[in-house]
């Protein structure tokens, strides 16, 4: 058995509470000062404060040197695993040009598509072990990873077998998403429907039977798959004993949030655009609202209504939604500065939406997202005093040492 | 004499030209496939391109790997040097005080001139030359500095002191502007004529004497100093023989950019909200524009007008404008990314905006800002194929290897 205490913590905060997969309804977190934590075999024994150590002896002892220290973060929405780049659309872009418009020129999405599938196992592996190594030293120690630039079966397990290969060989746990409703394919183009209809009879059973994903995902919005597709889709994944996630509201309210309530989806995503009647269904599903300021940002549209939805008890998340077309950032602590700065959602809330929320989303709830006995001991040192400085200060890595399962990473 | 070979490079990119204060009222660069740069004693002696080499022996080759190098990047306008931090205004900021409310309350930047006129200079030195150890990673191998948290005579020349500390012994080019016109210190409430007059008789002359400043730098705003004040502070810094800056309509434009080109001010900081006769002034006296991205972003304001400022042939320049109050963050990377997504500026006109551009406007634009051979070796080797992978990525570091007069640093 090995023992690790993590000592002379500043103030360590944390929302606290385990669930399945509803995550908190309220921002509110635990605040000890002095605090020190005792690790066995990297779960959390025991947690003290007011100076105040643990018991017994340890093999390794790590001083946070008065910091502040809080759960590892948890990346809730990632679309880690793809080829090539986007930023030969700039000049597009610039001159005025409208998702459609690059899309049309052979760009956009199915550019990504093109390129992932002619990446081999290896060379996507590969790339994406380098994002996941930035991630971690940012702070994210647990992340969720979609597939969904395949577009065909063998494409789409391709990509979910390096996603299944990083959650077992790289520190960081990645947890896996079946997306293949991301977009419809050049091979189906015209015929989304019949390509849902694929989706359901070959791929979905597929995946299930290779033990790939946890959740399925799809991307519920204008002129990509409707309501009624998304909830065919939907329903054949929960037969198939998947949970659900899905991508609504992003750029027009056609249904998707309300029947990700409806459908008691685990999460919907985006939700931009977001109208009373979705987000009420939602609250009464129990769905998580997986939030992404950093795409708001960078498509430089209007930020979801996070605080609204606080107010009517939605459990927000906020992730990074890293992807190579509408948000090349990996960063979630650029995410917590947008949580603060455009959500005007409170330090409090900003942390639980970056652990404890995602972590119910993601199905990791019961093992990590809060430090609590008991639980993963995943955590971060930070060049911090509060998590105020962690919403105020941007540009800057704040973490200064990252712990997982009681081992120091950085 | 030592002489240094960067090989390999992919892509150099680069302005060209040499300016001594007016900087390139254009932004295209030039750009070199498989080039390489011979080092002298820190000078580029040749540059060659299309898979030639320099001719000669050398000390130490660097391997660029075929990525996109550039000079290294200038950040025209810090305010390196303050005590304290002030993530303790988030609460008042999301209950939705102002500027004033929090100055009102005892906060704002008369709290971090308490907490700077508090620290020592050894205290100030140490924090600041940990956000240049920063910086510089980030790829910024000049930076300019300003005083203005001290407010009286002692500290200014105390932040100034640092400044000089710094450029000495840090690999960073510092390059130092006196800002005592940066609020009414308390001991002059109500008396800001009071103040600019005292800082004209007492504090500008004794700058000079000591060579602490190259430029005088004031802040002409509603409420801190109108246009006669800073007419009044500028005559008297030129006539003391510094050259000057002006922070100019960043709230409201109360014809501080009007003056900045009357004056033929180097730079205008800000300008968030400069008119057409403002701008037009600029035009004519050569000033120019210091626009600080970052801080519309942190303020959750609207941007200044790039674009116009383009073409009115007003050379632009893109800044950190780092400080504890307005803009928490030193990171020119994501400066890059908000002059393309939020000032629409292209590529290469991003890049003029923070190397040659931000060097002539702090006097060393016949140093530093371009590649161009009897220039200063700085350079960076970054993780890009292409400028417009910088502008797209964001919230990464992509600064790979930095060069410092011909050494590697990073």
């Amino acid at each position: 058995m090995k023992r690790v205490l993590i000592k002379n913590i500043g103030c360590l905060q944390t929302p606290t509470g385990s669930y399945s997969h509803k995550g908190s309804k309220q921002g509110r977190n635990v605040k000890l000062e002095d605090a020190a934590v005792a690790v066995e075999d990297g779960i959390i024994k025991q947690i003290t404060e007011g100076g105040r150590l643990p018991e017994g002896e340890f093999d390794k002892i790590i001083d946070a040197e008065g910091k502040l220290v809080t759960p590892g973060l948890v990346d809730g929405h990632t679309h880690l695993v793809f080829g090539g780049y986007r930023q030969n659309e700039i000049p597009m872009k610039l001159a005025g040009a409208g998702y459609l418009d690059i899309l049309n020129a052979g760009g956009g999405i199915l550019d990504t598509v093109r390129k992932t599938r002619d990446m081999s196992f290896e060379e996507l592996y590969s790339k994406s072990q380098g994002f996941l190594n930035e991630m971690l030293a940012l702070g994210v120690t647990t992340c969720e990873a979609k597939s969904g630039y395949g577009l065909d079966l063998e494409n789409e397990i391709k990509m979910l077998k390096v996603i299944k290969a990083l959650d077992e060989k790289h520190p960081m746990d990645v947890v896996p998403t079946f997306m293949g409703a991301h977009a419809i394919p050049p091979e189906y183009e015209g015929r989304g429907g019949e390509y849902i209809d694929m989706l359901c009879k070959e791929v979905i059973p597929q995946v299930r039977r290779q033990g790939l994903a946890e959740f399925c995902d799809i991307f519920c919005e204008d002129s990509v798959f409707d309501a009624r597709q998304s909830k065919k889709y939907m329903e054949k994944a929960r037969q198939e004993g998947f949970d659900l996630k899905i991508h609504a509201d992003e750029i027009e309210d056609i249904g998707g949030s309300k029947l990700a309530g409806e459908m008691e989806a685990v999460s919907a995503e985006h939700l931009i655009a977001a109208g009373e009647e979705g987000m009420d269904s939602m609250a009464e599903g129990g769905t998580t609202a997986m939030l992404l300021p950093a795409t708001s940002f960078y498509l430089d549209k209007t930020y979801a209504p996070a605080r609204r939805m606080i107010e009517k008890g939605i459990p927000v998340a906020i992730a990074s939604d890293f992807n190579p077309g509408s948000c090349p950032s990996l960063n979630l602590q650029l995410t917590i500065n947008l949580g603060y700065l455009k959500y005007k959602m409170t330090p409090e809330e900003v942390l639980t939406a970056v652990t404890i929320n995602p972590a119910c989303a993601i199905g990791r709830g019961d093992m990590v997202g809060t430090l609590e006995e008991n639980k993963q001991a995943d955590m971060v040192i930070w060049n911090a005093t509060d998590m105020e400085m962690l919403c105020y200060r941007f540009g800057s890595n704040l973490a200064h040492k990252i712990i997982k399962k009681g081992e120091l990473i950085k």
